[in-house]
């Protein structure tokens, strides 16, 4: 098709495309006609592709040079596959217990190929949806986050590793600005694909865009988005961005990665159960009225940032006299310091996430995407009372956030919450 | 010499350079022999020739791989050369009437030909230590900072132009490396070419490296400055890049310019202001007590912050409804809400400011690069007096930033610090 050497696929192409790439067809073979191809993609942005044949199976995602969920009508750079690629493959090797695994790599195709995270995965927030438990849940995620922000961050790394990582990243500036639209400035203003459900949140969006104080809160976030190069983040990791099983979590889609601040990343996966939390009651029935559910999700919660935050010092403790340039051993290696910094460092990442997990929340609400968590709720009188309660906790969350000591403080306020 | 084209010059084989390259032998001719050339480096690390004709004068830099007053020992990239030449470029784009025009440079030669700042110019620092008014210092030095950090910022600049630069300016990661060891890491430990009045200031040194708050404190400051690329800075804005005349104010030396937090710029500048009011002292005598001079440059300090403050905020309200990614003109065009984040920016930017200042005081008097302004003081005991007041209200500054609402609280503070 183009000059490129890109060519969108489908599940005829596709198949030729695996017969002719040998770390494809030798996890698939190359007899075309075993292979069973089923376009999956219901995320946003790209194509998505499960094929399985006798001698085995991968997923090949595809981007393509606009948004699908939109259409060409809205174009996005299909180099995001690239970043993508690399982020898996670097996530990867930092916690492999918890990212696909990549098998193939074609950048003039935007083409990668990947683990086939089969069945019993499914993705997280649907389970959410279903109100099933993962014990695991928080054990694993904060595995995942402490390990691929800590190693990507000066407290692992020469600031010349990070240097030349940070400049590489900024090639993703596309994905960053999609960001900066959708989470940072669109919910705050009229525009034109923002939406909730009207006319019953009318008056809230229209808060929302008169609320000066909210304004000012989001504009600091923004800027430390995107000025603040702390660690190579997924840069999308809602609960849609993970496969669950029971005893498996995995970690999928950081197209939007770059190096930018922790907090966005941690934030992201704890505003996202809080929506979760706020939609439970729209998922009620006479058979189940979700009160033990939405106590394991707060505990969930709870265990998400505390395991975060151990594995996170432990990491920290532990490499404490390597090369990171951020705290030099000679400098902090007494004790009582190194307690004093940890706690300030802590401190700082919490009151972060929590913002960025408020602006996540306020933009799922308001703005252009919408979770399955709430959209799923049929009724829109219920839905709108489930969305409005999570608004005002996220409002009050990005407002208040540095009054809020610790993630127990967030959880027992978040049932207090009124519509 | 070496097959990259690179070779060191001296006095002879730069007068043969000049006459080889048109952009230099316009200005100059190309009679070897009418050549006049000075060198005249007295900085840290580079070579500096004076170079003029009958027909006209240039100044030629030319990087070495190693730092000038140390030597072979401490090697240094000569690259730093292409960054001071982009930035010599952006910044006199920016603000054309306080840096010297560029007319020539050879990356592989790592050299800088530039408008020679001819006599009366001095060096700010020489001028300070001399006693001189420069009405117009803050006036001009407050032009130079608002424009060059403001036009640099996402406050102007969409997020593509921005992420590009960043990524550009990572290549400069040897001189930030320089920065972090020399201003936020060697004074705070052992370190081989720390060096202080000894023994007077034994005790002093040796309680800044067992001093937890300062350390948390100069941490928080080291990871803006390694994380935040909140503007194309110069890096080294001290009062020794600085050259003046009585209407002339020129700012030369921004080889470790990068995009880093704003305040580290205004900070230096500040910071060494102070420096200088605490070395008047040492350079009284029974003709003058300076104490005018002193007055003199608390009003410098002052006006420097203030109109710095009000042109940034003027160029602010100018391009309000410009490309800049920060404050969109849609979220943020109503004038109360204007008013708040112009205050909250620049309050931010304020504490920044003074944390960075106090740090850049504190390394010029227990770290490896001290300056004229004290070194320039012979009684060794009156010295260190001096000395240890500058590194009393430094380290009062670092840690208690945040309560200074204003500039004219710390210009107020300064001659209350007692030894
Ligand atoms: N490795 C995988 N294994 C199984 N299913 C996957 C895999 N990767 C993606 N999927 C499925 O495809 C959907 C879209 O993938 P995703 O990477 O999130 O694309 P998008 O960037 O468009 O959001 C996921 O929600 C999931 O159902
Ligand atoms: N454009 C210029 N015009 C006149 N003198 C200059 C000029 N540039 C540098 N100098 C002189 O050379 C000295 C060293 O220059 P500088 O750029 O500060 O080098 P370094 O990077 O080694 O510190 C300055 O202190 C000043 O005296
Ligand atoms: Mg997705
Ligand atoms: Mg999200
Ligand atoms: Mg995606
Ligand atoms: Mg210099
Ligand atoms: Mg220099």
């Amino acid at each position: 098709m183009a000059s490129d050497g890109f060519r969108p696929l489908d599940e005829k192409s596709l198949a030729e495309y695996i017969k002719a790439t040998p770390s494809l067809s030798s996890k698939l073979g190359n007899q075309v006609d075993d292979f069973q191809i089923k376009e999956v993609g219901d995320g946003n942005l790209n194509f998505v592709y499960i094929v399985t044949s006798p001698s085995g199976s991968c997923v090949i995602k595809q981007a393509l040079p606009y948004i699908r969920c939109i259409g060409e009508s809205w174009p996005m750079t299909k180099e995001r596959a690239y970043f993508e690629a690399v982020t898996l493959k670097e996530h990867g090797r930092l916690c492999p217990d918890h990212v696909p695994e990549v098998y193939h790599f074609d950048r003039a195709m935007s083409l990668i190929g990947m683990r086939y995270l089969e069945p019993p995965h499914i993705i997280l927030r649907k389970g959410l949806i279903a109100g099933i438990e993962y014990p695991l849940l928080a054990e694993h995620i904060s595995e995942y986050m402490a390990r691929t922000l800590f190693f990507t961050s000066l407290l692992y790394r020469t600031t010349t590793e990070h240097k030349q990582s940070v400049a590489e990243f900024c090639g993703n500036v596309e994905l960053c600005r999609l960001t900066e639209k959708v989470v940072f400035s669109d919910p705050y203003k009229v525009s034109q694909y923002n939406h909730w459900t009207s006319p019953y949140l009318d008056r809230d969006a229209e808060a929302v865009r008169e609320d000066n104080t909210l304004k000012l809160e989001v504009a600091e976030l923004k800027s430390i988005f995107c000025e603040r190069a702390q660690a190579l983040i997924h840069g999308d990791l809602h609960t849609g961005s993970v496969m669950v099983t029971s005893d498996s979590t995995q970690v999928i889609d950081p197209e939007f990665a770059f190096y930018g601040p922790m907090g966005f990343d941690i934030g992201a996966f704890i505003g996202n159960l809080i929506l979760a939390f706020f939609a439970q009651d729209g998922h009620a029935d006479p058979k189940n009225d979700r009160k033990a559910y939405k106590d394991w999700l707060l505990r969930t919660i709870e265990e998400t940032w505390n395991l975060f935050q151990k594995k996170f010092t432990a990491l920290w403790d532990k490499h404490k006299d390597g090369f990171g340039e951020a705290y030099l051993p000679t400098i902090y290696n007494n004790p009582q310091l190194q307690q004093l910094v940890k706690q300030k460092y802590m401190s700082d990442l919490f009151h972060d996430t929590l913002g960025f997990g408020a602006a996540k929340m306020i933009r799922r609400i308001v703005g252009v995407a919408h979770v399955e968590d709430f959209e799923s709720i049929a009724d829109a009188g219920i839905r709108a009372d489930c969305e409005r309660r999570a608004l005002n906790f996220a409002k009050l969350l990005l407002t208040e956030r540095r009054k809020f000591q610790g993630i127990t403080e967030v959880t027992s306020a978040i049932p207090k919450v009124h519509s």
